[in-house]
């Protein structure tokens, strides 16, 4: 037993593990976004999250990861390595590139669960499908390759650990592109008195759900260092937890002074917040700083949520503000905090100035490319599902089946497949 | 600190974490069984799963492991470690043998919990409680043993990795012999108009479920090398998700154009079954394969599913599909695809043909020792619930206590226990 | 690449990993709880674990740790180290303090669980914020500091391997203490038969927490090792599968054979119960001693559950039967059982006694700072919910919202923060 295969070893099993705990978070996802949702659309949440960690993963296979990690093309593009053949020894990993995958592929399906909340209980179900293999294998991809790939944005300096920029900011932004295009729920804006919500249809389910985003979380940040011997996989853990921390205690604490109550959806989605937050500077910043940037992006979470309802934007289960809102904070603040280079620790501008280009440009190539990709999809397949499709509620109309049923009878399964045909279900009335 | 130290405790690591996230997959296997089937037998099921993990792993523990791992005698079965004494220097284990054994038994209570699910619904829940013994102390270390304990199934080179054969298909056809057996659930297939199905009672929890599974079988796959230093490691882990996506979007497309709609739990069980069927390859097979057997496993299972419905077996989870099915299918495509050995890479037959043989044997012992000992257990306890039983929910005939309680009253202590001596519980009209 | 960095990597990630799977037993705590008290105050016990995970994080992180581990005064107490600052090498640790203090983050949030269930459904929620200040700040810091932090009782020889007294025994006494002074639910012993039970909202949602409690514990009791290369893991982590199996053994059979029903929850704790009993001695007892330890915990759970009913102090969730009396079961089998020291292995009297002082030590520090905290919090926040807000249920009380909603209408955004101000919510009679 050589030193060289112990290493090779420990950091196989470290990136596999860290890697598993991401995959987990799709439950995550999965769980929260149905609990905050109506529960006439929850298993559509979950078919989509199904279709990201299964079509996703596919596409990011046989084209995406090429595109991001294949040998650069004047930085701009990778080009070799679709479906993992070819030589990949300029990434200079510890790791084999098998393993590399697995973490990057459970990188690209969280950034499409981004997209998938935004668009809840409204998308159509076809559309959504071609929009998985659009961001999976081209839109995230090129974006990847520009900061991590070895493409124009990492050689200007932008430091993103984890993905505050190229997950969080540019799928909150693809998911504000989305949400804006497709339109606001029915009856969520319709009335005289201003915005309205809709009542979560179960929050201990969507608690499961955030309690294994920020167990995956550490995975997700510690994860990133690809090597067990990175002195830093203590800090970035920690400051991890004290991001999350600060930003559910900032929003429990504001909710419990400013309405007297602490709200539970706003507590969730600022200890989420402050895991975004944390995700570019995790490995840059002092344990205080994390504690500062998880607060203002539990708090920066809140204002964006009552910016949306101003805007009249429909975004259900608040992708843009956790997501793109701290993500953009997040990267700034490396900007801002990083021991190296950061504007307050004596580095000056440049970092600065680099984050927050790199912010321009990833948002608006989500932006955009999700725009331009929805209105060519929209040709083919309308993004959008119809009225009665949507007053009856998407796990009827695109799965023929309800989330729960208390009936303990048979149905007939020729009924049940045939009712998979039409846009009622006839049992329904009765469960 | 010296290179042979750090390399046991980095196994023991990857093996003792590994061997808790098989477990974590019993958590999963009870909430898709729960929320699979309907809401008056969920506690019956999850029941069914302490059962396995804490009556399956005392017996493992006194028994099964010996006849699993002992000192061969003649082939045939093990010979001594009952209660983990002895010396298993024969293994050439770079763990301990506790380590060892503590992985061993996270796969018993697979077995065991595959078995479960079939019979779900109207099993007597003491005879299940024996047939738990027999399974773990018996019929599956035995045929262990035959596989990985040293016996003539491994000496003829049968390859099974982490158990697709062993585990899956030895479960599945038990689990087919139960169904049987036990005959199917009341109304399931009374229907003048042909089989009829129970509808989930709650989707969400049933992938909850799915999500816990899928995360925990990089622990299942992967953690079987059994060592951190094993180079597969990474490519073990990236099949296994590419098989579990590739079944899981086969049946997610499949039912999207054969029915109009992707079919949830369709697509929950393709994803397992592209898990199940990689397990036997997963060290011995390449990516494209990988994915080739993950979206066979995911038409295999639909199709033997309809089988099961055509020849009126009942299977509420459908353990025979997900587990038998892929697990024969995922052990011949060793046989055809392995990068050694393999019959379509140059190897020949010889693969095959040991493979077959022991699908042949594994399934005929799984079947008919859990047919006799079945029909042995219920000349002492009736297997079968009762039709009242039935009729009530096995929640409140075998736990006096129903899934969910609306109520807010309190009600009497002697009350509660003495309903749990009576067939039904009198505050069930009230909520 | 030394042998020195890859065993700090090695020791780091073992650390990190063990911490995120502890962390993780949060969410088990908080679905636990939820599935077994009343659907009206799910939401309440989900934002009191958020409490303790965000603000509990934060007070140990600026004093708690500090008062826990800093350099010892006079056996007291610990006098530097506050938020992390300070030279931590008289800890002889082999992985950073920042990762230490991750993993020591994890437990004390455990404490202060363990308490939160203790008072479900009717304490005054910022009453609740104030007492996660005292305990994670004061109360638990102390206490470890005696034991663990080169404290009085630490040199005295008290064994506690990963906290059987120092975290489930002192929270389970404090849980205790806040449980008598609160006093008992509404309807709770009014009934003229004797005491009542609330019958548990969600089993299911329950059985998720147990599972991922279960999972979590092999990360607390192996990782107490804090160094992946120490060569007891193996048997830590089947030790604790053993009694964790023993415990949930004794009370399915039990429960069998006295009431003719396994009964769901005294299953469930059985199991928790067997968990917190081999706790401290995880590293130091037999397999053989730990299926005892799990067994006879079991069991004292059960009895102790009895005897709360009879003393009419109310316990929703069982936290003192599962943990102060499992607890202190587990750290006197230390004394009893522990290879080396123990008084049945020939280890003489003394361990046993020194295992007995420090359990009267603890149990009486967290019960009466407990009382002490409570009575002052009470001069200025009473921490009983008044009777319309404990009626109505904290979930709509406190955080204005319900568990779960049905209805698929929109409401206005201003309606629902008014409401968050008033003690009901209007909405609710539609729901």
């Amino acid at each position: 037993m050589t030193i060289q295969a112990l290493h090779s070893g420990l950091d196989t099993i470290w990136v596999v593990l860290t890697a598993a705990m991401i995959l987990l978070m799709e439950g995550g996802f999965a769980l929260l976004e149905a609990g905050f949702v109506r529960s006439k659309n929850s298993v559509n949440i979950i078919m989509k999250v199904f279709a990201d960690i299964t079509i996703g993963t596919l596409c990011y296979y046989l084209i995406g990861f090429a595109l991001m990690y294949g040998a650069d093309y004047f930085g701009i593009i990778g080009k070799n390595g679709f479906m993992l053949k070819g030589n990949f020894s300029y990434l200079h990993l510890s790791i084999s590139s098998d393993t590399f995958w697995l973490f990057q592929a459970a990188f690209v399906i969280a950034v499409i669960s981004i997209v998938s909340g935004a668009v809840a209980e409204r998308i159509n179900f076809r559309a959504y499908l071609l929009y998985v293999i659009l961001m999976t294998a081209l839109i995230y991809p090129i974006a990847g390759h520009w900061v991590w790939g070895g493409g124009w944005l990492g050689k200007l300096g932008m430091e993103d650990f984890a993905g505050s920029a190229v997950i969080h900011a540019l799928g909150g932004f693809s998911a504000l592109a989305a949400a804006i295009l497709i339109g606001p729920r029915k009856g969520k804006f319709t009335s005289k008195e201003g915005s309205s919500i809709a009542l979560p249809s179960n929050l201990p389910l969507a608690s499961v759900g955030a309690f294994l985003l920020w167990f995956g979380w550490f995975g997700f940040n510690a994860g990133s260092t690809l090597t067990a011997t990175d002195v830093r996989i203590g800090h970035i853990a920690i400051v991890t937890m004290l991001s999350a921390a600060a930003g559910g205690a900032a929003t429990l604490i504001y909710t419990l002074f400013r309405y007297g109550r602490s709200d539970a959806p706003s507590v969730i989605n600022g200890s989420l917040a402050g895991l975004v937050g944390i995700t570019a500077g995790c490995a840059f910043v002092s344990d205080q700083s994390a504690i500062l940037i998880g607060i203002i992006s539990g708090l920066l979470m809140m204002a964006a949520t009552n910016w949306l309802e101003a805007k009249q934007i429909d975004d259900p289960v608040g992708a843009f503000p956790v997501h793109a809102v701290s993500g953009i904070w997040g990267t700034i603040a490396v900007g801002l905090f990083a021991t190296k280079g950061g504007l307050f620790t004596g580095g000056g501008w440049h970092l600065l100035g680099v984050q927050f280009l790199g912010l321009v440009v990833l948002c608006s190539w989500g932006f955009l490319l999700t725009w331009i990709g929805l209105k060519v999809i929209n040709l083919w397949v309308p993004i959008r599902a119809t009225d009665d499709e949507e007053e009856v509620g998407l796990d009827i109309s695109y799965h023929g089946i309800m989330a729960t049923h208390t009936s303990p009878e048979f149905i007939n399964v020729e009924d049940y497949f045939a009712n998979q045909e039409k846009a009622t279900f006839k049992h329904s009335k009765h469960s």
